[in-house]
């Protein structure tokens, strides 16, 4: 089901969007979350704050903004974590609201030199003193 | 095996990227390329020029040209093709040079509400003369 703005969680922040993820910051055009599966050590999640769809629904200066928000929590990510790699996408086919999933990739690591498992069958929990810390490792770089 | 730069398809356009994809256009900071595997009808890839691994290795310019190419090149798929969703998806584990797979969707086509398949066991080909078509398809709206 293709969920529209009045049933996007990006939207209301309701309590199917607290079960996926967990505020870390809000920036000027975006949300930054830490998604709640860590079965990629890091897995994080910008949103755009608007119920856009495509990258050119954005004008200039958003996609200008929402990019450079992006390479900042990228950078943070990096610093954090020192993936091998990171992995950006943007699927959306059922939830179309603009969200980049940002996915640190790590050699020998879960999936390495294939494309990241989207919505694992297993979700991979932490608890929530360990979430908590990741998440003040990561406002620790973002100040 | 990671790709150095020197043994990078997208630096060295070899044969490897002849066989993967077929050039469509040329940007200021990138390459739009047509994916020769077409399990989603009008597959592409944008490949910035310089060989660099991660977002927050670009300037802010480029940066900022990068993904008006990207949003560009968007606008256009969604012309010609009409998916339903465009997913997009920047891997790059191995072959780290930066490129954003840019992925039509279907409602009801393939993958439809999952993260479609980077590389599809079997490669869906089209003949010459089809990949001609929809390559000048594309080019005719990007003038």
């Amino acid at each position: 089901m293709i969920l529209n703005k009045e049933e996007c969680f990006y939207c209301e922040k309701n309590s199917e969007l607290r079960n996926k993820m967990i505020e870390i910051k809000e920036f000027k055009n975006s949300v930054f979350y830490l998604n709640k599966d860590q079965r990629y050590y890091g897995r994080t999640i910008l949103a755009f704050k608007e119920h856009r769809k495509e990258l050119f629904e954005l004008t200039e200066q958003e996609r200008k903004n929402f990019f450079e928000e992006l390479s900042l929590a990228a950078s943070i990510l990096q610093k954090v974590f020192n993936p091998s790699k990171l992995n950006y996408a943007i699927y959306g086919d059922l939830v179309s609201h603009l969200h980049v999933h940002i996915v640190p990739k790590y050699q020998n690591g879960e999936n390495w030199g294939e494309a990241f498992i989207n919505n694992p069958p297993i979700v991979t929990k932490l608890s929530d003193s360990d979430y908590d810390r990741l998440i003040q490792d990561i406002r620790k770089e973002l100040h």
